[in-house]
Formats: structure tokens, C-alpha cells, sequence
């Protein structure tokens, strides 16, 4: 009989159990969005968590910014540009007030997420392809597809601002 | 020369690059809470993500609910009660508006999470040994060392508000 070293086996069952290859909560959406032409990355529901947020006005949603693993990486030590083949995921759902704590407080305190609302947002970086809008290639997609091009082409103008962050506006959250 | 199959070789580069078990970014903190007898689980901030939300008044916080892999499959296959083994966090910073965002629009309208705030929660499953409150074991650490009793016995009494969703009151944000 071959012998697999164990933490090989202990690791492949790892994977096999929760790993982000082989469990997509997220469609298979294969529609590549204008401009910066991007898909839906496979499983980016699994993403570990980058940070949290608040939209409040037209907006007002609940928000969290995942990563892949070379985003989380460049993060986690402080890596500034982010390497090619980081992405950064931006999902948002409605803003919406938790029923049993308002009831227990008499007012509304806690606020959940509810259902998704103002679509997904994906940061690709590829120093490359994407060179003439600082490296990153931007995308939103609504209900699985792409958003049309007046959207797409907003996203590089304001994330301007956050050029010494190489562009993005998310702190990782400690 | 042994062949290993390919998926396995894999498998091992993909939990070696980013996997929970090789990378935490809490501390090895090893002190157990009073009560219940819960550690700091290893790996915990490298979790799925289960939900967002945000706490008014008092609390005043952003927070992320990540979930180990038995929680996060009890919650995809809507699976009540959840099984022994499931573990849910609660990660909370404090609730801070985006500089830039409020110079660009002239009044705060992001929210962003900063520093760690209200500690960090924990409930673990286990229907035996937690039996005398819903099968479940809670447990608060602030920076990184267990709150006390009275913060620990408060958990059960507020949580059987949800006791129709196994007193979990967070829902999967899809």
C-alpha cells in the first residue's frame, strides 16, 4: 500500500469539508461584465471576512467585504499595491431592524441584514490588463448580472480618493 | 517514486496558502471562561461569514457573525437544531464614519468598523454537556481573556427570546 503522509489526508479533508473550491453558495453566473470584462468568481461566498460597513441615504444597507486568499494575505501583512490576482468582494444587503430586539427594548436597537440589495461589487487586480485605471479591474453585478457600463465606469473616479491605499477604501477590521 | 494524486497535492497547497487551521490572527489565548468552560477557538477570525449588523445605543458597534463549518452547512441545509460541534462568533468594532466618504459627500454616510469593541462571543454546541441551556455553551472574551460570571449567565436568558430558531437569533445573510 502507498503511503500518504497524514497531514496530506488530514488536509484534503479539510478541503473536501468546507473548503471555498468545492461549496459556492453564490450561482454560477458565467455572463462577463463590460469594460473591465469580469465574472462572478466561483465561490466567493466562502471568502474570509476583510471588514464591515454601513451604508446610510439612497444606500442605507449592511455590508461585507470579503477576500480571496491573496487579498487577505496582502492585508494581513500589510502589503501595499495588492499583488495581481488579489480580489475584494462587496456584498450588501437591506438594513433592517431585528424584530425580537426591537420588542425587548421597546425601540429598534439592533439592526440586521436582511435580503441583497445594491448588487455585488468585485475589485480585480491585474497591474496589466487593468493599468490605465490603477491596476484594478471594477465590477458590479445585480442579481447575478452585470450591471451596465455608466455603472461600471463610476467606480474607478471615486476610488481615486483612496490612491495611498492603492485604491481601495476597506481597512481590514482586526 | 510514490504517486500521490494530483487533488490531494492540492488540497494541501490550498490550506498551507490560506487555510483556518495554519492561520490565526487572534491570539493563542488559553484561558477557559467561567461557567461553561469555552476556549477561544483557534482560527475563528479565518471563519465563513453567516451575517452583519449593527448595534445602536450603548453598544454602538459594527459586528461580523462567522461561523465554523458545522454552523455554516446547519445554515445552508436549514438544519434545526444545530448539530454538536456547531460554533458561532460574534466579532464587534467600534461603529466609525469613513473619513473620506464624509468629506465627499459633505456629512457622514459610511460607517466602517475600527477597533475591536464589546469583546468577542462565542456559542458552541454541544446538547450533553450544555444541556440546562438549549444545548448551548456561550462565552465572552474581552481582549482575548473571558468576561465574568454575571456577563456569562446573561447570554442564556436573552437568547431564549429566539428559541423557535434553536436561540440563535442570527439568520443567514444569502
Amino acid at each position: 500500500m502507498t503511503h500518504i503522509p497524514i497531514f496530506v489526508i488530514a488536509a484534503a479533508m479539510v478541503v473536501g469539508a468546507g473548503g471555498a473550491t468545492t461549496f459556492s453558495a453564490a450561482g454560477a453566473d458565467d455572463e462577463s461584465s463590460p469594460i473591465f470584462g469580469i465574472k462572478i468568481p466561483p465561490g466567493y461566498r466562502d471568502w474570509r471576512l476583510i471588514s464591515v460597513a454601513h451604508e446610510e441615504g439612497m444606500l442605507n444597507d449592511l455590508r461585507a467585504i470579503l477576500g480571496n486568499d491573496v487579498a487577505i494575505a496582502a492585508y494581513r501583512e500589510r502589503k501595499l499595491p495588492f499583488p495581481d490576482g488579489a480580489i475584494i468582494a462587496r456584498l450588501a444587503w437591506s438594513y433592517d431592524p431585528l424584530e425580537e430586539s426591537s420588542k425587548a427594548f421597546g425601540h429598534p436597537q439592533s439592526f440586521v441584514a436582511g435580503l441583497p440589495k445594491n448588487g455585488v461589487q468585485f475589485m480585480v487586480k491585474d497591474s496589466k490588463k487593468y493599468a490605465s485605471t490603477g491596476g484594478w479591474g471594477f465590477a458590479q453585478f445585480d442579481d447575478g448580472k452585470p450591471a451596465g457600463e455608466a455603472v461600471q465606469n463610476a467606480c474607478f473616479a471615486c476610488h481615486q480618493v483612496a490612491k495611498s491605499r492603492d485604491f481601495v477604501f476597506t481597512r481590514y477590521a482586526p
